[in-house]
């Protein structure tokens, strides 16, 4: 059992805070900062936590906890992290871990020399569908890995500081592409490099001065692709999706808009339909579980489960320096036009990583190319020769 | 935090452990009990159960337990609640309640007189999804509920007793329209008498006594109908949908094949892929996360909130007996061949229930049919006279 | 090329004329009548038709024409076939053929007695994935069929007679139910024998003399269930679904809601998004070429290709006979409340049809009843003996 | 009614074929050229096609015929096309239309300088979801568009010449790109300037050249995003689908995988499921009409009636010239990893586009970025001060 300074009284405060206290959980969060008053006090109130504070310092070293949960805007996490640091608690972050690779690296050092146990919240990594995926993958069913396709788009965050690039550290990328470069690292491999990047961004429509729409590839050293997607003016509610291309298979997730649940109606219903829904009459497809769908509830059970069994967590603050340091290279790359390297002053994976092409062979002298059964029944198989390097087709009965 | 004696190592028994025992949940399973030896022994091996026996009435009246977990065939139900009625303990029993109506009868009886906490684990009324239906529907957003259609099909169930009618009380509809009967009856309103049914069941295919396929309607006294269809001999995996018809909107919801996880595999994964999945190539449709999805996590922690807190559970012994009675007319129908009254004893719902037909008028003499937009842009009117009852047409721009 | 009476310029109409007139076709409309001057005026004018008059018996003479094509209200279609008869002219009539089954074996009689081609217009059985689905179902993909089931709902019907029962013979039934009673028939086999009826139907909502909402099921002699459900006062638009479940496989159907077209648009666009959609802003769900998906094209090609070579189309008046005798038993049905034998006095199909059930062997002494892959990677094997009928468990590695 | 001379008879050309003679169709092929004569002769017989010829050239200048559709490999099609134009026939060239940007100006120019009608025969425009989501985006319910995402994949072409860069011109790009950018650009505006593009291409699987994997951004004068992926080592058949985002508003097209036809089979159907699917048992998704749902029905009726009524089709050789020159820069881009211009020696749009970027006023002294319900009921509304530039928010109940 865990006793907790929640960190953030906002949107991501409340999911973390719903999740913990849910269910039959046995976790209690003892303090919570905001930084207004009156934030605090609400919140507070709502969740039965015993004390508020509008100083993430106090709440950080409130005698009775022994976990800290940051759940802040991105330009105070490092702050909030070397406060637990000093303050010799375990300490979960959410994402992005920091507003580039350098916060992140030192947010991470700072962990490691202290000895201090620290978690990376990314929940999308944690969505039962992503677990799932992840077990499948890892046991070969998609064979090898080619191309993974992550998006992330709505109609815009909810909280003023997100669209202030000096908070925020950047725009859509940070805000969403951090979830979906994780997730095609974890379905790619965490221990296979991230060479290089490209990346298109854009402010398409908001009055701001951060990237409203981005597109990005992220190229692993075998070959592999992880493609992210996100966007800020996204219309239609919040859309979440992952794709999975293997040499094997496809898996192709759905985690908001379209998942089993459609309802029709014509007066609505009184308030919230589900996160960043844009009515509530018509066609609606809310979510049952959100906290559970959105991966809150494996995440922090495994992050409480580490803790208490002193084992790392899958995702960690290493994790979230990986992440910065390929966003880093998209910023450069949407600036530069080009393809960007990925900068990693500490890289911990594979050192030299084989390439994905690895050619069958149909006989002695051909490659075998492509199978397909015709209109007319017949089998067409494409080959190829070892030697002359022509292509041609035979048909089979 | 609750201490339990589990009867039952099957399927069922699994999931139930699985959710109690899952995430940071904080109960504890003391005992197991299962007919055979060897399957008890590997079964408190598997989840770290102190204790295991063979005898029912062993682990109900383990001196360390406060709480009994009914997970056994349904012929072994009435028996189990007695005893746990006899050690004044409180009890939780599976779907179906009973046998029949009048054992579902004696059961409820039996708890009520007793004083004893009693819930009726009918999981699949506490699917996430089911739960945010509900509520919707609760807040008027379908307006009157005029139909319900539930539908459980699969390849037959897992253990053999099922396939035995001594055993089970009966085929495809004991073992999934209990299901199929309840969520119809939320829907509509618990307080409403369900008045009358007709039902078809035949056996199609197996070479059992017991029906592998029906459908059945029952109709309520404000004039909606609950549907349900169910099949043991469904091909392609378990089809687990529910729709709500309402004169406002309409909800579907599907919780098994469908759910926004699609995969395709040439090559396979080693071992499951979700209850009831046929085959393990090809397109594939698994669930994320079983226990949560099929409403095993809601159910127990509203029937362990509940009795922590001396409140009543939403299902309850008495939601069993209804569902039971329901069940016995639907078997008269399948050997009447005509509408069969449900026949209840106990009936504690409303007294008489208003239609739930409502005219609405569209001008002093006329009521209002139906409006549409036409293809040429333009809006008919459908109205028809009050007094002459004649039906006309009007157009407007 | 036909030179074609078309008979009706209602939505009906509307849909044959865009159907024929449509794409390459090489057919041409002489005349055109309606019941309403201004109403064929203006549709001649629209469709190029040189022609129009109010008369049916005028547009059925007219010199010029080879084809009769009816699209009429449901009192019209035998007073009309009778006058092609008359005029010794090739008949196509839309569904349902008569009010009842009597006026349709007239109708039937008279055209076979007179030696005319005539069609039965039931689009529904034609549209392409129905057409593929009932090769597939042929050619044996589904093992036997034991249940169809086949909706038509949404929220009522274009034009004023629907809703008068004398105009119309019934409410949902005979307008949609006849679509849903073929579909299942054409995928169950024509050849096997409709034996028996019951159905449900009320006036759930309208303030009609007809029932807006029904369902039904139909038992043919080889033990085989076509299941229709249809409904006048469902809101979302148009729910057009079929489903087939055999002994081997499955066939989900879905004609219009969810057919890979969504949308989400917060201006909506200037008028008509589907036949019967309820919203233009929001998520909608259009269908891309109505005419083609409704089966219109494939009908119309089958039935003037088999003009041209004189063979037998799909759809025949004796068809719409059959279709008449099981709606005519199911209003029997709703008002006897119990099943209702399908009464018909000219039955061409074959005399005694096998039961599907079949048992399969496992071995000398055991029949086959189950198997499955359980969690844990283990086959279970259920199976019952053949001699004591005890049923037993058997778990393979 | 026009008299046809078909140039090829692999896929597209029995695609082709299958199409000009369907239905109640008007058009006739008299004669049918084929690499091989026993293609050629098999061909001729099957479609009951007069004559046929190994001699493209024969083929084109056959006396009988009026109109010259080539389906022919990609190398083959500037020769055809100027044979066409020696003949002085009207000519269809199927896609792409030349190996690069110069070959299609070249054949551009040829039929513009001799006056012969030319369409070019892109048929994925051409699909009923298509050409109603294109209305519906010209008819303002999208907005102005953002962002096209167009995808094909599938497990490689089918015939032997696609797989060698000389007769092809490439991969993957060339094949299924081509179609993508031209939906894309559709959408998004033909008058639009595509500016430049950026691409990666790999060859991940196959023993080949050309590329197997592809995913590009075309960025057009207005800001607008072009994307496209194509793959042919997709597992689990043929992934089509195109995404369009606009500020209010988006469209999902699914042409191929899901369109609501879904089906198990545990035997199979004897042959052919669909177009590219890679088995034949387990869960299947046909196609209801191929032919219909790939387009090739409405892009032959346009190009058909517009010859006949002398009016430009949808697609030109024009359009055709634009799609090679923009994938011309995609080669480039893969050479050099960073984006290249379009270059366009022919430009016949809009001289300079707007942004499409358009800020909203919320009162005199900001912007307005966002409104958001919360869940608990209130509306955020967040706001840029149009001095100062400082983002806030502000709550509305």
């Amino acid at each position: 059992m865990r006793k907790i300074s929640m960190l953030g009284t906002g949107l991501i405060g409340t999911f973390y805070t719903m999740t913990l206290l849910g269910m039959r959980n046995k976790d209690q969060i003892m303090i919570v900062s905001a930084s207004g008053e009156e934030s605090a006090k609400s919140f507070s109130a709502k969740w039965n936590i015993p004390r508020w504070t509008t100083s993430n310092e106090e709440a950080i070293n409130d005698p009775e906890t022994d976990l800290v949960v940051i759940g802040l805007p991105n330009h105070l996490h490092k702050e909030a992290v070397l406060m637990a640091v000093a303050a010799k608690k375990p300490v979960l972050c959410t994402k992005p871990l920091g507003l580039n690779a350098e916060e992140a690296l030192e947010m991470l050092h700072a962990v490691e020399k202290a000895g201090i146990f620290a978690g990376y919240l990314e929940d999308l990594v944690y969505t039962p569908k992503t677990i799932k995926a992840l077990a499948s993958v890892k046991a070969g069913s998609l064979g090898k890995i080619l191309w993974t396709r992550s998006r992330e788009s709505h109609p815009g965050p909810h909280s003023d500081w997100f669209w202030n690039k000096e908070l925020s550290g950047g725009g859509a990328i940070v805000d969403m592409g951090c979830h979906c470069i994780e997730i095609g690292r974890s379905f790619i491999g965490k221990d296979i490099r991230p060479l290089e990047v490209v990346c298109w961004a854009d402010t398409q429509v908001h009055p701001i001065d951060a990237e409203d729409n981005a597109v990005g590839l992220v190229r692993y050293e075998n070959g592999a692709i992880g493609q992210f997607e996100v966007s800020w003016t996204f219309r239609g509610g919040m859309d979440l999706r992952d794709e999975v291309s293997g040499t094997e298979g496809t898996i192709w997730l759905n985690h908001w808009l379209r998942t089993g649940y459609e309802m029709f109606t014509s007066v609505g219903q009184d308030g919230y339909v589900s996160e960043k829904a844009e009515s509530d009459t018509g066609w609606l497809f809310p979510v049952g579980d959100e906290v559970h769908a959105l991966g809150y509830a494996h995440m922090f059970e495994d992050m409480l489960n580490s803790l208490d069994n002193q084992t790392e967590p899958s995702e960690t603050f290493y994790d979230g320096y990986i992440v910065n340091a390929i966003m880093d290279a998209c910023y450069r790359s949407v600036e530069s036009k080009k393809w960007e390297q990925v900068e990693l002053d500490d890289w911990r994976g594979g050192e030299k990583d084989e390439s994905i092409v690895e050619y069958t062979e149909y006989d002695e002298n051909h490659y075998f190319i492509k199978e397909e059964k015709m209109p007319d029944g017949k089998k067409k198989m494409i080959l190829k020769d070892k030697k002359t390097g022509q292509i041609t087709q035979i048909f089979i009965d």
